[in-house]
C-alpha cells in the first residue's frame, strides 16, 4: 500500500491493501502508509480487520498517534486494542485525548492500570478527567469536556475578543462561549458569530442569549441524543444542581451516542450485545448468541407443546401439519411490523394514552383488512392442494384470528414492557412471536379438533 | 394546557394535555400554548398525533411559525400537515425556511404548487432553491445550503474581520468561513477560532486549513454521514466536479440523516415503508404491509411444499409434526444474529475479500458450537418425551446441520445481495428464513424419512 494512494481508498479496499501487505512483510511500507492516513481512517481500518491482522497494524500505528487513533475507535474494538498495550504506552496515548474519550478508555482498564494513568497525567488534566470520571456512564457529566471558554456578562465583546486572542487556540467546536455570573452561575450562551459581527461597544449581558439550551449532568445519553436532534445544537452547557457550569458537550459526541443507539437497537433485536465485534473470537461470540438461542429454545418448546396437544388430529390428517407453518408465520410477519412501528413510536415518545385507543384500533383494523385477503388466498390454495373445504375455512378463520392477536400484541406486549422498564427492543419480538406461534397452533390445529375429527 | 408549564413536559404529556384541550373545546388555550412552545416542540406534538386531532392542532399553530415548525417535522408526517394548507399558506412558510427544508418541502407538492411557491419567493431565494433543486434526492447538492460565506486567500485577518462585521448576523453553524480563489475555487477554510485568536496582520492563506475534508454535490447521504460521523466534522463545503464552491453541508442536517439511515434500517427489517407514520389511516397501512406479507406467503408456501414431500413419515410418526418446529426455529434465530452482524459490517464498510474467509470460518465456527450445545439439549428433551433414541438422534444431527446452514447463509444472504446492488437490510431476512425453514424440514423430514421409517 502506498501512502499517497492509501488517502483516497474505500474502508474496504484500505483493509484489502494492509492485509496484503502483511501477507507480504511489508510492514515498513503499510507502517509509513499508517502514518500518512487520519486516525479515523486508522480506526476505521482497525475495525474491519479479524484480530491477527488487527494486532500487527496496531503494532505499526506510530505510538504518537495511538491516542487520536483510540478515541476514533469505537467501544466493540478498542478494549482489544488497549489489551495489546504496555502501561508507558497508555501513558503516552492517555495525554494525547480529549476528557470524555480518556473517560472512555479509562472504564475499560483495570483498577490499577486506571490509575497508573491518572497518576502520570498533568495536575490539572487529571483533576478534569476525575470530574468527569465522578459522574456515572451513560450520563451528561460523563460525556462532557470540561475543556470551555466561559466569560463574565458584565464586559464588552471588544474586552471578549482581546481575551480570546490570548488564546492560542480554541475548543474544537466552539461556536458559542459559555457566559457565567460571579458565583460561576450559567446566565446564557455568546454565539461566537455575535462575537464578530457584534458591535464591540456592546455589553455581552445585552448581546447574549439568555435563555439557551442546557443539560444536567444527571441527563441521560438519550435525552441529550433528543434535545440535539430535535434542536439542531451544535453545543450544550452541561450545569449542575445549582446552575453553576461544569462543562460543555458538543455535537461530535452526540452523533456517536446517536449512532450507537441506533446499533443497539438492530443488535438488540437479534439478541446480540451492543459492543458485538463482528472479528470477536468464536468462544466468547458463542457463549454470548448461545444465551438467546437458549431463551428462543424455551418458547419454540412452548409452541412444540401445544402442537403435541393434538396430536390426535395431527395423526388422522396430515395436511394439518403441512399447512400449520402457514399460519404462524403470517401472524409472525404481521405483528413484528406492528411491533417494529410501536417500539419506534415508544422511542419517539409518541404514544400517549391519549391517542392508544385510537392506535390499537387502528392496528387491528390493518390486520382485519389484511387477515381477509390473505386468510381467502391462503384459503384457496389449501383447497387446490388438499380439495376440502373444510380444511379451507379452518385455516381461513385460523389465519383471521392469528392476525388480529398479532396486531393486539404488537402494540400491548411493548408497551407493557416499557412500563414494566423493560426495553422492548430486546425481548419484544421473542414474546411476540411465542403469541403467534401459539395462537396460530392452537387456533388451525384447535378448530380442525372441533370441525374436522 | 398552560402556556409557562408547556414548555417543562414530555413530549408524551404534551400530547396528552393537548388532546384532552381539544377535546374540551379550549381551543384558544392551546393556541396560546402552541405560540409559546419551540417550534422543534410543536413539531413532535404534531407528529404524535392521529390524523384528526393533528390536523385540529395544525390550524392553531400560528401562521408565522408554521415555516419554522414544517422544518422540524420529520418526513412521514410533514406530507399530511401540507396537505392542508392553502396556496398563499404554503409561500408564507415557504419564506420561512432554510433552502434545505424548503426543497424537501416542494419535493413533496404537486408540480403547480410548486410553481406557485417558487415564483412568490424573492428572486435570489427563488435562483438559491432552484440550484438546490437541480440535484438529485438523496445527494450532498440537495441537503447543502447555498447561504455561506466566503473569503479570499490574500487578504489579512482584520480584513476578513472588518467585512464580517457588515453582517446582521452569520448563517446558523458557521464553524468556518470558506476560502476561495478569483475564479471561484475552493481553496480551504478558515476555522471561526482562528479569525478571532489569530494575528489581525497575517493573510488568510497562511493561516487557512487546505486540505479540509470536502464533498462533492453528487455525493449520497450515506457517505455524507459515514464522513461526519468519522470525522467529527460540523461543517464540510460541497463543490462541483471543477472544485467550485456550491454550498456547505452542516452537521444539523446530516444528524437527520443518520436518524433517517438508523430508522430506515429498523423498518426494512419489517417489510416497512420508510416514510410509515405511525398514525397513517387503516387502508393505506393495509395495503403498504399487505406487499410484504403476500411475499412472505410465498416462502412459507415453500416451506409448506417441504413439509407435504414427507407426508408419509408424518403419517407414520406425529411425534415429526411435533418436534419440526423447534428445529427450523432454532435456525432461523441463529441464523438472524449472524444476518445482523454481516449488515452492520456491510454498512460500517468492515467487510472486504481479505477477511471473509476469516469471517465465514468464525461464523461457521459460532454455528458449530452452539449446535453441538443446543442439539445435545434438544436430542434430550426429545428423548425423555416420545422415548425414541432413532428421534433424537435425528433431531441432534438435523439441528446441527440447520445450524451450520444458518451461519453460512447468514454471511452469504447478505453479501450476495449487496454485490448485486439490493439492499439486505429489506430481504436479508426473508431469505435467511427460507433457507433455515426448508434445510431445517428438509433435513429433520429427510433424516427421519431414511431411519426411522
Amino acid at each position: 500500500m502506498d501512502s499517497t494512494t492509501a488517502q483516497q481508498l474505500a474502508l474496504a479496499e484500505l483493509v484489502e491493501l494492509a492485509q496484503s501487505d502483511l501477507a507480504q512483510g511489508w510492514t515498513e511500507r503499510l507502517a509509513s502508509a499508517l502514518a500518512e492516513l487520519h486516525p479515523a481512517e486508522v480506526a476505521g481500518l482497525l475495525e474491519g480487520m479479524p484480530p491477527e491482522p488487527r494486532r500487527a497494524t496496531w503494532e505499526l500505528v506510530p505510538e504518537d498517534q495511538r491516542g487520536e487513533v483510540l478515541a476514533y475507535v469505537h467501544d466493540e474494538a478498542r478494549a482489544t486494542l488497549i489489551d495489546e498495550m504496555q502501561p508507558e504506552e497508555l501513558v503516552e496515548a492517555a495525554e494525547q485525548m480529549d476528557d470524555e474519550d480518556l473517560a472512555e478508555v479509562l472504564d475499560v482498564l483495570p483498577a490499577d492500570l486506571t490509575e497508573t494513568v491518572l497518576t502520570a497525567l498533568e495536575e490539572d488534566h487529571r483533576r478534569r478527567i476525575e470530574a468527569v470520571l465522578s459522574y456515572p456512564e451513560g450520563t451528561a457529566g460523563r460525556l462532557m469536556s470540561t475543556d470551555v471558554i466561559s466569560v463574565r456578562a458584565d464586559v464588552t465583546l471588544a474586552v471578549v475578543l482581546r481575551w480570546l486572542r490570548l488564546h492560542l487556540r480554541l475548543p474544537p467546536h466552539t461556536d458559542a462561549l459559555m457566559v457565567v455570573g460571579d458565583d460561576g452561575r450559567y446566565l446564557g450562551k455568546l454565539d461566537m458569530g455575535t462575537v464578530v459581527t457584534g458591535d464591540p461597544d456592546s455589553l455581552v449581558a445585552d448581546v447574549m442569549e439568555p435563555a439557551a439550551e442546557l443539560a444536567r449532568a444527571e441527563a441521560t445519553e438519550s435525552e441529550l441524543a433528543a434535545l440535539f436532534e430535535r434542536r439542531d445544537l451544535i453545543s450544550v452547557a452541561v450545569l449542575d444542581a445549582e446552575d453553576r457550569l461544569l462543562g460543555r458537550i458538543t455535537i461530535d459526541d452526540v452523533v456517536d451516542v446517536i449512532r450507537e443507539e441506533a446499533d443497539r437497537r438492530l443488535l438488540k433485536s437479534a439478541g446480540l450485545e451492543e459492543e458485538e465485534d463482528l472479528f470477536a473470537p468464536v468462544i466468547p461470540s458463542a457463549r454470548r448468541r448461545g444465551v438467546w438461542l437458549g431463551i428462543n429454545l424455551v418458547t419454540v418448546f412452548l409452541a412444540a407443546w401445544v402442537i403435541g396437544r393434538f396430536e390426535d388430529a395431527l395423526e388422522k390428517i396430515v395436511a394439518l401439519a403441512v399447512l400449520m407453518p402457514v399460519v404462524a408465520s403470517m401472524g409472525g410477519i404481521a405483528g413484528s411490523q406492528t411491533l417494529t412501528l410501536t417500539i419506534r413510536g415508544l422511542a419517539l415518545n409518541q404514544i400517549a394514552d391519549a391517542n392508544l385507543r385510537w392506535l390499537l384500533l387502528k392496528e387491528l383494523g390493518v390486520g382485519a383488512l389484511n387477515g381477509l385477503v390473505w386468510a381467502a388466498l391462503v384459503a384457496l390454495v389449501a383447497w387446490l392442494w388438499f380439495q376440502s373445504t373444510g380444511l379451507a375455512m379452518v385455516i381461513a378463520v385460523a389465519m383471521m384470528l392469528n392476525l388480529l392477536a398479532a396486531a393486539f400484541s404488537g402494540i400491548a406486549v411493548p408497551i407493557i414492557l416499557h412500563r414494566l422498564g423493560i426495553d422492548p427492543a430486546l425481548s419484544g419480538a421473542v414474546i411476540l412471536t411465542t403469541v403467534t406461534d401459539v395462537v396460530g397452533f392452537l387456533s388451525f390445529l384447535g378448530l380442525a379438533s372441533l370441525f374436522l375429527l
